[in-house]
């Protein structure tokens, strides 16, 4: 039976996106979803909902480790802070994944406090799903911001973490990995990829070579690996182009009346469009290298990215990322 | 009288896009244009045009720098190549300003070795505007990929060479200057950002702080400062975004007779939408830093786009960026 930890107090909406987000992974994929935070506003909230056969146990924790707090000194001093306490339930055995919406950087500090690193992994990467022209309609990039200063030596590791993630998880055989750069050219990038390449060329993983900006959309890759900076660049980056794209084209349709019509006859073609773009499809980053599943969502995820983020911890359960990568990093 | 030096035989479609968007720029801008390259070819293009009354001069250059050539050796070796006789004749006081789709190392080193540093910047930086939700529709964004690895004092000199460049051309009053980071709080960035920010918030630039990927096109900063690494993995992945948000769209109208229809009556918001994501509007990046006007555009680009680096150039010349710049870094 798994049993997903979800922290109900993280994120911009908590506790009310975060309960119903956990009422509907439950029900949806028949898992234990226990709750930690303050009991009062979690049962408020639960109270909401019809949860007659579901699996929602309450862990409780008096404290919170809000978006500003500098991460791990609020992680060493809030002891009974959702984050703490949920990782700690994950720690103890008593639960297989850990999942929040809260402060990114507390995440990850309460991640590798509580559980961890896995044996050989030097720095753990946080990977995420972009849209991308592939057949599962998607392209696994890390790491997405848990590490702004890396070495070629990690680049490997993040290369090796997403192959597994991508032929465990996506069920890609031999996952082809891509090293991000500005050029194809091995002469190209900074002095960093250019100390990687070799790493990774020499590597048994499926090295496909360096790749631009422009093909992580294009699917040339299955696995894109960058450093943390550079990787929470591009992705908010492409957040940032879909919306205003998004914008301007509201803004030039809502000039012309016939474009208003022609719009709402192609609503069906733009809902997909929005949908393919949407992160809230697949709820979040997975944190890589730690001893356990943790997945952090967007602070801003409301209860469908919630349900998918709980869905995506379920599926890392399920597939043993962790003990791929642990024998993947040791083999 | 302006006169602009074009390298006729840069870029993937030399010396058709060239010359056409020489004819197009010299007759709609009033301008001379310089072409330089091998006569025949050149001479063979201009016959396809009607250039009476138009000043196109013709600069005879035997050898090409190819796109995929190591761009210092090319600019060693080549010295009759289209690119160093170009130069050269910006540097001999024949010309105002140079502009080349070629091989873009080959243009930096070339302008680097011919024209030289203006005195007390460290590094040119190349500058090129973005589509953003401005007054004037753009932002500027620099350095797009010149210097892949970088110190904190450049960063501070970009964000100076931007300044000018937005107060000048843009006609920006102080123009807001942001530093792209992973966050806008101080701790957030590498290392690279945190002893950066330090140098911008003791300048006397309008500084606005540090600002995330999906910030550059809300127009929150005029001058966004980057990286070279950084800025081209940016730019070119708001690049592939945008194809493949197209992409996507087209085949899901294309499956939906409906939506069809509805893209035919909305196409007027949807040229909008694609002219102002389209780089050949703006023609190509700016080379600030160097002793001279250099204009360094996409490989790729057709005689619209050639005929738009050429207007840039213009620009730049008519509100003495380089003189700005100088009296800037040395005031």
């Amino acid at each position: 039976m798994i049993i997903i930890t979800l922290d109900a107090m993280g994120g911009d909406h908590a506790p009310e996106s975060t309960v119903h987000g956990a009422v509907w992974a439950a029900r949806d994929f028949g898992i234990t979803v226990q709750l930690v935070g303050q009991s009062n506003l979690i049962e408020a909230e639960l109270a909401k909902h019809d949860t007659r056969g579901l699996q929602l146990p309450l862990v409780p924790a008096s404290q919170v480790i809000e978006m500003g707090e500098h991460p791990s000194a609020a992680v060493k001093t809030k002891k009974d802070s959702s984050m703490v306490v949920g990782v700690g339930v994950v720690k103890a055995g008593n639960s297989q994944a850990f999942v929040t919406m809260g402060n990114s950087g507390g995440a990850l500090a309460a991640a590798l406090f509580g559980l961890g690193r896995i044996k050989g992994i030097k720095r753990p990467a946080l990977g995420t799903l972009f849209p991308a022209d592939t057949k599962s309609g998607y392209i696994f990039l890390l790491d997405a911001g848990a590490n702004t200063d890396v070495r070629p030596e990690y680049l490997l590791q993040f290369a090796l973490m997403g192959h597994h993630y991508a032929e465990r998880v996506m069920k890609i055989d031999s996952p082809r990995i891509g090293l991000l750069s500005t050029g194809e050219e091995e002469e190209k990038g900074n002095a960093l990829i250019q100390e990687a390449t070799p790493l990774l060329k020499q590597s048994q993983l499926n090295f496909i070579g360096n790749v631009e900006g422009k093909d992580v959309p294009t699917g040339l890759a299955d696995v894109i690996v960058t450093d943390g900076f550079t990787g929470n660049v591009y992705l908010k980056g492409a957040e940032g182009v879909a919306s205003m794209m998004m914008t301007f084209l509201k803004r030039e349709v809502k000039a012309r009346p016939l474009a208003v019509i022609g719009m709402l006859l192609a609503k069906g073609a733009l809902d997909v469009l929005k949908a393919r773009m949407d992160y809230r499809e697949f709820g979040g980053g997975v944190l890589l290298g730690v001893n356990g599943v943790v997945i952090i969502g967007h602070g801003r995820s409301d209860a469908y990215a919630v349900r998918n983020a709980i869905r995506v911890a379920k599926e890392s359960v399920e597939n043993n990322v962790v003990g791929a990568i642990e024998a993947g990093v040791n083999g």
